[in-house]
């Protein structure tokens, strides 16, 4: 059943602007950098010259997706792929504010032991430490520091994964997206494809508007069948309510529509490390593409309308939920990163460098769009796609 | 309807041992000090003669009874006693190794926006940083840096409340539970009352336990009332079953039934300050009783025998809880603390200068029981109260 509808994923109980969330900190202190895409805050160590940055953020419902794989599959390795995603959630995130090494990770897991066993546990605790190894292998020296496991069935009705990251840098070096200029070009980077970094093809779905994937995507037979994965209380007609089966091949991809699903964030920290190596002091600003899509540089900059008029050919995964759940393109960029997670924000002569580097490691990269002055205080955002022109602000 | 059962935590899809995730972290790397009572890694700031703890815990499903109890009166401000239990769970934890001082924290909230409001999420992340305040003017220094507020409706029946923590010591300011000597005695710190430093009387829950405190204590009429709050799989007959509205009064402690089992979780970080400012190298190690109430101990140390024969006098919220559920003393206590949530670890003649710093603060103190060698390198626990001698390994 296609929905017809200008605000889908609020229907469905999640948010991609988090208004009551923008607004309950706006009277909390912004920290050192007010404008930079993470809080920053005093040195842990009570060093002058440096910052510490203490960021928390998880794989959201993508658990819920990959409960429901391993019971349709009986492979409980699927929850690897989402301890990937609550800390690649968080490392991407720090990257963009210049944390490029030397990152503490600890995690926080509430399960419903009723459908998450000791072994799943088990496997997502060994995941933690072999991921972290694997990143520290990469150069992002990234330590595994402990967590807590909860049993909190009355809570969670099956898993949540979540992660908190620390980081201490040089002042120096903060990356700060308050400096984005309304002269920047907007260096995009690949979410799909195959780097030289990843051992399977990555679909670039990351991890957000998992709600609305899930549910656009999926057939309605899973209504029934997997209670423990949606709230009751969702109205029936919008849980899942898509034409797909878990297990349906797509074409293009050669991955199924669950595995297109649940690939797991892309990390760009061996990207953006050699990038601030290399020319850390031209980078203007970064901004990680997740809660809010494509819109998410309209919270950062002042006075500047972001035009992106040459965005990457939309990944296959995208056009699947689009197709399924009649969800409109307006929105669709409103809630996906459609083709980018990661945007660079710089002069236009540093561009090709960026892009070289990204190249590098089979990541496609290019100029997807510009900055102008937007006449007001206020932040713009034009997108130009072949689907037509979309205004936000 | 009273339960005659000995495992009733774990029929409610709790576990007060988690031995699966305890058998999911053996191979993990137990950090610089493998007995500690958190996980101790190196400096972040790369200072060989400190060391950084990280650390994760939550407010558990003491945030569903908020929820009802929200519901009931409709004041939401109930939500602010559960920012301090997530806040405590934490800094009492790391206060167990020594960090008394400069603590940064990050929250991370899950919610389902049918029941949790904007408005909930403002008072929440106000009171972390009101609460985090008050604990920095009591000498502890606590700067909240941040969070993440995620809309997870498919996973979080109504709200999950975590948080992080992050300090460095010197290595030398260290407290190391592994050292706890055969020869110790063990000085207990009460957990109900009313401290100099609490605005109101404290019944002494803290933030354990609350699965059974919820369905032992309060009336089967809540089951139909709010299936929101609990796991709809959990057997009818152990939901709710028992005797208790939410506003009922209990007789000594003018508190209602509700209020008592949401008193929020005592900070014992003034006094623990204080003795470690006082007698640092004097204590051998330090417990918080959370997960595994009275139990806690036989995690650390050696080769000891932990005899308690002379508990606190049982406050009431745990007659009331006993007294509704029907679980048994044996399992009581291996829930709840059941009368004091923190114990030091000292040779005799320190206790005393421990019990005034305590008296100062108006928490009564004591010394509860003793060590002896356990004559192998197992630990056991003996409890030996006026309902019986348990015996635990």
């Amino acid at each position: 059943m296609k929905m017809v509808d200008d605000d889908l994923y609020a229907k469905l109980g999640a948010s991609s602007k988090k208004e009551a969330v923008h607004d309950a900190i706006k009277t909390i202190d912004k920290g050192l950098y007010p404008g930079a895409f993470c809080k920053i805050v005093s040195d842990i160590s009570n060093r002058g010259e440096y910052c510490s940055i203490f960021h928390s953020d998880g794989a959201g419902t993508k658990s819920s997706l990959a409960y429901m794989y391993y019971k349709e599959t009986g492979d409980p390795s699927v929850f690897e792929g989402v301890v990937k995603d609550a800390i690649v959630m968080n490392i991407d995130d720090v990257l963009c504010v210049g944390v490029t090494d030397n990152v503490f990770i600890s995690n926080n897991l509430g399960r419903n032991s009723r459908y998450i066993s000791g072994q799943i546990i088990s496997i997502i605790i060994k995941e933690y430490e072999r991921y972290c190894k694997e990143l520290t292998e990469m150069g992002m020296n990234l330590l595994l520091c402990g967590g807590e496991t909860a049993d909190v069935g009355d809570l969670v009705r099956t898993l949540i994964i979540d992660a908190s990251v620390f980081a201490t840098i040089p002042k120096k070096d903060i990356i700060d997206a308050s400096k984005i200029k309304s002269t920047d070009v907007i260096v995009g980077l690949a979410s799909d494809g195959k780097s030289t970094y990843e051992k399977e093809y990555n679909s670039g779905i990351g991890c957000n508007g998992l709600t609305l994937a899930r549910h656009g995507t999926l057939s309605h037979d899973y209504y029934k069948k997997y209670p423990e994965a949606f709230d009751p209380k969702l109205e029936e007609k919008y849980a899942f309510f898509g034409t797909h089966f878990l297990q349906d091949p797509i074409k293009d991809i050669n991955l199924t529509v669950g595995q297109a699903l649940l690939s797991p964030t892309r990390t760009y920290a061996p990207i953006i490390s050699e990038v601030l190596k290399e020319i850390r002091s031209e980078i203007h600003g970064i901004i990680h593409n997740t809660g809010g899509g494509q819109l998410k540089s309209l919270n950062f900059g002042t006075g500047i309308k972001y035009v992106k008029n040459d965005l990457f050919k939309i990944p296959s995964v995208f056009n699947l939920i689009k197709e399924s759940s009649g969800t409109s393109w307006k929105e669709m960029y409103s809630v996906f990163n459609m083709g980018h997670r990661m945007e660079l924000f710089c002069d236009e002569s540093i561009a090709k460098e960026i892009i070289e580097i990204a190249n590098k490691y089979s990541v496609n990269s290019k100029i997807v769009g510009y900055c102008e002055s937007s006449n007001s205080r206020k932040n713009l955002l034009a997108i130009e796609s072949e689907y037509g022109k979309f205004e936000y602000s």
